[in-house]
């Protein structure tokens, strides 16, 4: 092939490899490089042969074989590599070009690395790419950011090759996010949505199990009805699939035979940090990922369950109810998760100025990605009627809903608490709820604490200024 | 004054003045110093009058004035001023002097700071100092790191101006913790288990206030009778305090006119970014931060308390017994609470190579500190018993408390759930306690959904390896 290729991908792990193939089945060409050589041309012989690539064995062919302005897409592991690879991309490329990183890097790296390029003269893009290797292959979400003049340049071949949605299967799960690190937050508060998503599945899960007893078919059948309503999504229709599924060495449910302990790769832990950072109670997220870590914890807990205690005591209640409870407890807390993310969204938007577009994110996480759901066009058009909203839960919809589904809840949080089943994610989003919609909450007494001890000054709700009292000279004396 | 100080401070805010009294009243002469010369001036000739102090202009006269090996503590705001001022100290002083940091610093900094002056040849301490400005005056607690040959130097000014604890009142509240950063560690942890007990202490007075419509007056009364039991502590004994106080401006309860809007200063915030990063579940002081977060979202709650609903009903059991329930609910999650903070103190210890004797560590914090109390005799107990203990939850004491409290906290969440009163830290405490005293946690599931979409493979309950499924291959096909 002479004609020079329309895209350039750098990494060739299974990710980078589908994401290629995605590209060229769009009518695009491709021109591929990997660090190791013979994986470059183990995939020209293989999975690309008869296509429209061409394999690579220099940064400097990569670069050379593209038409401009050239994209250069990265695929490989977030980190050093990154820099390494944009350090030599700099000097072989031209001012307009074109590099993209779709690894799952942390923003602020993004942030740094986007004004750097773009003082080199060169256009920069930290693009989120959701999906897994399936939907990287056939569709992924992707959330790009960075370089604005960037956007018309990829528009063309991101959207073509993103997962669609919509009543006529043609609208992108791909919008251009904004400025900087924008598209990689975007992208790490989808995957601490996903981390609180699953977390809340498992609580459902364990509920049915340990308080009314369902098997395997049973939970299959209740995830099914599930996924039938509100609650359809992706990772319910992965999870009714996943009680079906039988484990060939031993002919038993593979679901029994999982070890329990969850493993993480970090960005649920990155936004819990940045949670922190910006003072917004991402409660759901950190949930979900200190839930991991107790899980990771196997030894111990194993330990810890012949030393201490709990009820014995099962649910006395109808079946059906508790079922439906369950289902009331998990969109509760789900809502509550979702309307938190956005939260935190709206302050790093804020922090950093980022003109974000929330509908808009709604609408990348609608399909492709693992946390795509019917659900999610709610959340769109609850953003399109306000785009100013200041937290879901004042949307209509979601307020009813929670409405509709308070009273189960609240039946399987006392449940949980009763039973000694540990619902944290199902607690906490109560908690969060219920400390949300109060105009009053006792942080008075612990200013007033502060104030004691350390001369911290509080805030007075009858009148304006900054206020420090003698508690110790004004207390009653102890009798005692 | 022609002899030369056995001890040299910087840093004439409130702190630091009342550490240089402290000291000198001791029987320790004491130089001074502070960047703004007036202050020094001031302090000499008015709280320093008559005393065995020197005031200082300049870095140099103060080093200048001090015996070798010279012992100079910074009480300056954390941060770049305490990387300055150890650069304009190090040319001034001689081998074997001591530099010691007495802020509220990032222990990665003093980790950072005592290899860059250890390097220089001189000695390194930071120090975590605790009791706010009546314990830096009367008996702080101190908690000691950085270099191991500067211990047996500060050894004698330390221990006698830290609080005295014991049945003789002879026990200092000051050990050496251990190299480099652990003494602000330890420090950093103390004030996440202060921001915990906080938060329960306000979760338990909302409850009473809320479902069984206690009166200040009532809520001094259970206060004080708690005081007398297992809660005895600093904390408790101020709560009481509080609610006897009278506003002097309407002659009402001072602790309702104080606006319910707390604030913080970040070492809550480090702990449980920090947590995260080492993996172990520190959920109740990040529930504490987050309590924070939400509370300073006033306005935003005002706005939600118009839309979202809520129970009306009140609690209709025995008054009682509901506070009894709440005290059970409290202590267990403390124990909770502390149990959590010393697993993250062993993990951070593991991983910086720190041998931290944790019983000493809950000596530090039995006198002098925000947190002190009689129950820190307890933990020290428990890891004399057993310095390897793993968790305090295992130790029998504990055990047993938990045992005996278990039923009525359980009772206590699930009110709080039911009556819509948040209570994040009782719940997220006993989710917590349920979750590590299980053999088998629901991360089967969650591990077999992260294999099913991201092929990120699974250990077997049943056999060594490491495993990948083809889940959607074998799935049951879905009928609809």
């Amino acid at each position: 092939m002479s004609e020079k290729c329309d895209f350039g991908l750098i990494g060739l792990a299974v990710m980078g490899e589908n994401l290629a193939l995605n590209v060229e089945s769009r009518g695009y060409s491709v021109a591929v490089y990997n660090r190791t050589t013979e994986k470059t041309d183990e995939f020209i012989a293989g999975r690309a042969a008869g296509k429209k690539f061409v394999g690579c064995h220099t940064l400097e062919d990569l670069v050379k074989s593209l038409k401009t302005p050239r994209k250069v897409m990265m695929l490989v592991k977030a980190g050093p590599a990154v820099d390494s690879l944009i350090d030599q991309l700099i000097p072989l490329m031209d001012k307009g070009d074109i590099i993209i990183d779709g690894g799952n890097t942390l923003y602020s790296d993004t942030e740094r690395r986007t004004k750097y390029v773009e003082e080199k003269g060169l256009l920069y893009s930290g693009t989120g790419v959701s999906g897994g290797e399936e939907g990287a292959l056939k569709g992924p979400s992707l959330m790009p950011g960075g370089s604005e003049a960037a956007w018309p340049e990829l528009k063309g071949i991101f959207q073509s090759i993103a997962a669609k949605v919509g009543p006529n299967n043609d609208i992108p799960c791909c919008e251009w996010v904004g400025p900087r690190g924008a598209g990689h937050y975007v992208k790490m508060v989808h995957n601490g949505i996903e981390y609180g998503d699953m977390q809340m599945i498992c609580e459902a899960y364990f509920l049915l199990k340990h308080c009314i007893g369902l098997t395997n078919e049973e939970l299959y059948d209740v995830f099914a009805e599930w996924n039938r309503g509100e609650l359809q999504s992706y990772l319910i229709e992965i999870t009714r699939d996943i009680f079906s599924v039988i484990d060939e060495k031993t002919g038993d449910f593979l679901v029994d035979k999982v070890l329990d302990v969850a493993g993480a790769k970090g960005t649920g832990k990155w936004m819990s940090q940045l949670a922190l950072d910006l003072g917004v109670p991402s409660t759901l997220v950190t949930t979900a990922v200190y839930a991991r870590c107790l899980s990771a914890a196997k030894d111990a807990r194993v330990r810890a369950s012949k030393v201490l205690s709990g009820p014995t005591e099962g649910y006395t209640g109808d079946k059906k109810e508790f079922i439906a409870h369950v289902r009331d407890a998990l969109y509760a807390s789900k809502i509550i998760s979702y309307a938190q993310g956005f939260v935190q969204l709206q302050a790093a938007a804020a922090e950093h100025d980022w003109p974000l577009n929330y509908g808009d994110c709604a609408l990348l996480w609608r399909g492709g990605c693992i946390i795509r759901a019917q659900f999610l066009d709610r959340i769109k058009e609850a953003f399109d009627a306000d785009a100013n909203l200041e937290n879901l839960l004042l949307a209509p919809y979601f307020t009813d809903a929670i409405a509709k589904a308070e009273a189960g809840w609240r039946n399987v949080v006392a449940t949980a608490a009763k039973l000694g089943i540990p619902a944290p994610a199902f607690a906490g989003a109560l908690a969060y709820y219920d400390g949300y919609r109060r105009a009053e909450l006792p942080a008075n007494l612990l200013q007033a604490q502060r104030d004691y001890f350390g001369a911290h000054t509080f805030q007075r709700t009858d009148m304006e200024g900054t206020f420090h009292a003698e508690w110790l000279k004004l207390r009653k004396e102890p009798q005692e």
